[in-house]
């Protein structure tokens, strides 16, 4: 997740407002996890803030995640992630995976994680963990929006979550 | 959406720890946004809170529709929905669009529209909205996941966007 990354405008866009559509799609409210994935001996995490709720029954999670990206693939391939909640204090751990970060040993260098009952990085550090199974996907844009089912989850501690709004930071529009 | 909408733990959770998702799941940040649907001469328009953007270029946004609802099936069938965002002083409004509202004669009972150019009810009240046409859809909870190419953006005024968090409100689990 690039926090400086702009979409520039395209000759495509035809007749979209630009500016319009920007500032209404940086009102959607978004939150700042770890996204963490596992193939053989790579695991892999790194910071994610396209997240939805997609369904009750079964309960259903939507990320969005850059196309380009080591960690799609391995997603495209694996067909699971865990979802990291990050407390509202968490700012900074955020900021290191804004680069995805390697495990290796039980720990990211900024962070000890363990591995779900799927294979997947759970961050001691977080609120809890999600780790969820693909039940979907719509490859069209500079990410792939994934749609998956949450398999188990782990509460470590309450706590209100990290959010983008109060971080100043943008990632949107 | 109905707001008091709770899933009842599947039998078919199996390890799941239902608590633990529940808490996590809702600490997802979610708004509160106006969803319009038309399709001949029915014009629809009900509240929607799981949304997210899904792509920079193309602009796309992600949004989870019940999948038992009418709008849904008019979505499906039209391939498109407006999105208004409200400003945070507008929760009343979201709670009359928790009941679907029907449009006549350019208003919907609690508020005047215009249509987009993609024919679609823009909330004068709303702080703007942008019309969206699909580009892929994963059925296979109670909601029906779309993600839809933004087409068109009016912004009638800037300000704070309503969001879910505050209103006390849940939905989401």
């Amino acid at each position: 997740m690039l926090m400086a990354s702009e979409a520039p405008t395209s000759a495509a866009s035809g007749g979209l407002d630009a500016a319009a559509k920007k500032t209404l799609l940086r009102k959607i409210p978004h939150g700042l996890f770890i996204c963490g994935v596992a193939e053989g001996d790579t695991i892999n995490g790194f910071t994610a803030s396209w997240v939805t709720q997609g369904s009750f029954e079964p309960p259903l999670v939507v990320m969005a995640v850059r196309a380009d990206s080591t960690s799609n693939g391995i997603i495209q391939r694996t067909r699971r992630f865990s979802l990291n909640v990050l407390a509202a204090d968490q700012k900074d751990l955020a900021a290191v995976f804004f680069k995805p970060q390697n495990g290796i040993g039980g720990r990211f260098d900024a962070a000890p994680y363990s591995l779900g009952a799927l294979g997947l990085p759970i961050l001691e550090a977080a609120l809890g963990a999600v780790e969820c199974e693909l039940v979907g996907e719509v490859v069209h844009g500079d990410h792939t929006v994934f749609v998956a089912e949450v398999k188990t989850a782990v509460l470590h501690r309450d706590g209100a979550a990290l959010e983008l709004g109060p971080t100043g930071w943008q990632y949107g529009g």
